[in-house]
């Protein structure tokens, strides 16, 4: 049995890109119903591993729900972080796992299989990683030079309030896109690729360990209504610290 | 020197991983400039490899312009379908190229070099192949249970003419989402994956492998404005034959 996290990722992975290399020329009940099992099965081998190495610990899956345990740690596991692109035959999805401490993320891993990125950090370390190596934020400091990522898909209602709460950003940043995978977007602001992240329906689960990626690669985070940044709440804003100012000022007056 | 077409993609295809995974933490001007050298760097290896190897054919890329042959045949190169999806960090982009003859597309490669998937068809051979497996479309028949990617990113007018033109499909499928790397886009209709891609600016040099692929894997085509496909007219739509006529139907009236 695997016995350290990323050991277990990449166990985890490799099974993932199994699935998403099998056939899925299926129809669209079964395509959807293949993801469900994935999810499942990816986080039962998760927890079962995951407990195997700390007994005692507690765990909430976005699949299996709440495990108890007495250590008052708990891991808070995504199986599928990006279910769209995995069914749609887009490599752009990960596995992330987070360990919880009185409430406070410590430690946080996301991996995706197909491109073989590992993004961790680990509380006390000061640093974040990607595949060993140390990443930080971009220094972008003006929204012309921005590259944004909201958390859309083609849903109008979901477009329109991105382009009504945040105009001057999606009008005027040098590229906007939008992406439904929140977990390695937060990481790409961690890496410095993109410079914001902006979401209003990122799940709880699905953020933890990447929000606290992107804090120990020096970004800075709020949560969607601009409150002080609780991973526990949906939604996020992820960014490079000299950006959010900026993007901040949109919303005055 | 590398002497099969697969064996050009692939040395090609680790340079540009290369260049995927090196820094990138740079200005917006520097991110740009560095998509633009890599552009023209995998462009000038691809024409010299497949040069050397059919030396009397023509060539044109989408950044070195045209270079003139005498065989009558002409290679169409795209060293990279998906910048954006580049730059900002998504392993969702290909190498692109297709062979014409008598202005018609006798063979088709698109390589995403990150996930390792290698699209192929050659005229006379009555299949496509990912990987060397043949691949096919799927069977996806009605619009409430289909997939479909436009061709968008997060530009609010292309946004707002893809959904007054398709309102039907872009509320009504099962998933609608915005893609931008058209090449590997029409590759996942050929797998089915996705049952049909619909974009209006999608290059003439950058689609021609992919639709020959969607063609011999079983795929349907037109030009974006519904006329007979033609790949040296720019947009296009690609889909599963069996859900052709229900889009079609939405245009109606």
């Amino acid at each position: 049995m695997t016995t350290d996290i990323e050991g277990i990722l990449r166990e985890a992975g490799e099974l993932l890109v199994e699935r998403f290399r099998g056939n899925m020329e299926h129809s669209e009940k079964e395509r959807f119903d293949l993801v469900t099992a994935t999810d499942a099965e990816i986080e039962h081998l998760l927890v079962a591993h995951l407990k195997a190495l700390h007994p005692d610990d507690a765990f909430l899956g976005e699949e299996s729900g709440e495990l108890s345990g007495m250590s008052g740690d708990r891991w808070l596991i995504d199986p599928i972080d990006g279910t769209t692109d995995f069914i749609m035959g887009k490599p752009y999805f990960a596995i992330s796992i987070a360990r919880e401490s009185g409430g406070r993320i410590v430690e946080g891993h996301v991996y995706n299989p197909v491109s073989n990125e590992m993004y961790s950090a680990i509380a006390g370390e000061g640093k974040a990683c990607l595949n060993g190596e140390a990443i930080h934020v971009s220094r972008t400091s003006s929204i012309g030079e921005s590259l944004v990522v909201f958390g859309f898909s083609a849903r109008m209602s979901s477009i329109r309030k991105y382009h009504d709460e945040w105009t001057a950003v999606f009008e005027g940043c040098r590229k906007a896109v939008g992406w439904t995978t929140p977990a390695l977007t937060l990481c790409n602001v961690a890496r410095g690729r993109i410079d914001a992240f902006i979401d209003f329906g990122a799940s709880s689960v699905g953020q933890a360990a990447a929000s606290f990626i992107l804090e120990q690669a020096g970004g800075a985070l709020l949560n969607y209504d601009l409150t002080a940044y609780d991973h526990r709440i949906s939604g996020v804003i992820g960014a490079t610290p000299t950006l959010l100012p900026e993007l901040l000022k949109t919303r005055e007056g």
